[in-house]
């Protein structure tokens, strides 16, 4: 049996043919044109699981799955609040099944995302998964026993939004220190630029006219030029990265943490330094004989489409 | 088929035999005289087994479960690390094996409560379920689909150990800002007694001399008759648990919030003022349709005697 995932974002609608482990058979994306209104994007995912079914037997094909940013509802297939898309309560369920006919399987893009890492990425053989991406903001997928942690109100797993610093820095979503505000790209350029008012004469200065701009990789950079406040901006980082994980390793136990985003791309140079971190901070580590993992996630864009498929194989 | 559930605590070891619904049918207990050492509590324990056994047909006893306080390894029955035992690595499974023939399923104490109270008491018909024990420290459980959430490691959900306020009030496993260092009663106590040192005319002064000493009532009592200070320490304890809370839920989004322990008993006075802060909180709250309850526990202590044997059940 093969299922069709598709990941919907702001500017593209990606979407593969997926097969039960987990491998992508046929790849295709649209643009959303959001602007155009929820209707209009209803048929371009339409459009696109037409695309992608094409030249497969009916018969095989055993769902579609997708991905959603913001606040899905996986068992209504209602789209409740999702952001960057402008949408509220959008039944999108409804408009695919008049469209295509397919009972389509919702998730949150984050989660979806966190549910192919687990099926076919870095926790393929994990029993348990909590998957991070450190990109504009933090967003999170648990999965356990190769199931989503979507819990009794059918959100996602927001694990952004722990607030680890009581009256910190404010979050998007309203509250404040939020895990978000710090561990996201985001709250890393914000550091970078404080240390750069704070420090005229740091690396930092030359790597951003370089680079055009201040990103997530400034302080990464200037570090490895010896740039010392660039070296305090990354333990500033990995300090708050680190209370993150290890409050959600202290209540979720995972084999695997895995990390996405742009963030993400440090590797080692990011992970090294975090994993001593954490394990400082991990209640009872020293009396534990099995440790959580900490890694990097391995399917890129590629997770969140083999994911949404996983939910129509799940289904 | 009938289970036995023991709570094995510093003083007294606690059992029943239970039925398959969670009532129980008989109770015993016995010290825990953990001053003789492990193997000594091991033949008490076994004692209390043959006690509590006796006068039920041996093919009517399912097995046995057993809540301990501290680290335990699910899988193996070892018991890791137990503070307030003075125990490390130790096989509390083979000693109870050859003491009485039964293979016990053990938990953490905090768990087996939160299963106790997930099969028959607060959450019984919740699909998810978090206990918080609000004591000396702060214990947690996590039950989803009736099943605890022990993790990869086999370690208890350590909700206690999330950190809430970066460099904050130290906390008992060595990390600064842990949720316990705020939202036990012992974090309760020493805002109290700060605040008793800032308002020398406080009527918390008068209270702690009625009860001969500051404990986890003292501002509670004070509010009551409209003291102002007692009121603000009220406040805050109550913000610290709602970051809690809110973090547990944007991380779980459970049906049902449960507390127990000496804070708890405050009931309504304490959930109203709580609901309040913790739904402001809550990600994307105006927009799920369904919201996690917060509620008291209703077993009490034996709520950790029927996990225990809830424990046994699930085997």
């Amino acid at each position: 049996m093969y299922y069709l995932g598709i990941d919907l974002g702001g500017t593209n609608i990606k979407g593969a043919v997926v097969s039960e482990a987990g491998e992508i058979l046929k790849e295709a994306s649209r643009p959303t044109h959001n602007e155009l209104g929820a209707e209009h994007v209803s048929d371009e995912i339409a459009l696109l699981i037409h695309t992608l079914a094409e030249g497969f037997s009916p018969d095989l094909i055993g769902g579609v799955g997708l991905g959603c940013p913001g606040t899905v509802d996986p068992s209504s297939g209602i789209v409740r609040y999702a952001n960057n898309l402008h949408w509220e309560l959008f039944d999108l369920r409804s408009a695919l099944k008049a469209r295509t006919g397919f009972l389509v399987q919702l998730a949150n893009d984050a989660n979806a995302a966190a549910l192919g890492e687990a099926a076919a990425g870095c926790a393929k053989d994990a029993e348990s998964a909590v998957i991070l991406t450190l990109g504009t903001g933090v967003g999170g997928g648990v999965v356990l026993n190769g199931k989503l942690l979507t819990g009794y109100t059918g959100a996602a797993s927001e694990l952004g939004h722990m607030v680890i610093v009581d009256g910190g820095e404010p979050c998007t979503c309203g509250r404040r220190g939020c895990l978000e505000a710090y561990a996201s790209a985001t709250g890393l350029i914000r550091m970078t630029r404080e240390a750069m008012a704070g420090h005229p004469d740091s690396l930092l200065h030359a790597v951003t006219r370089e680079q055009g701009a201040v990103d997530g990789q400034t302080a990464f950079l200037a570090r490895e030029q010896g740039d010392p406040a660039a070296a305090a901006v990354i333990q500033q980082y990995i300090h708050y990265l680190s209370l993150g994980i290890a409050n959600i390793i202290n209540c979720f136990y995972p084999q695997v943490v895995a990390l996405s985003g742009g963030v993400a791309n440090q590797g080692e140079r990011l992970l090294q330094p975090l994993r001593r971190e954490v394990a400082s901070q991990v209640y009872g580590n020293q009396y534990l004989e099995k440790h959580t993992e900490i890694i990097c996630c391995t399917l890129g864009y590629r997770a969140g489409i083999i994911g949404a498929a996983m939910l129509a194989k799940q289904a």
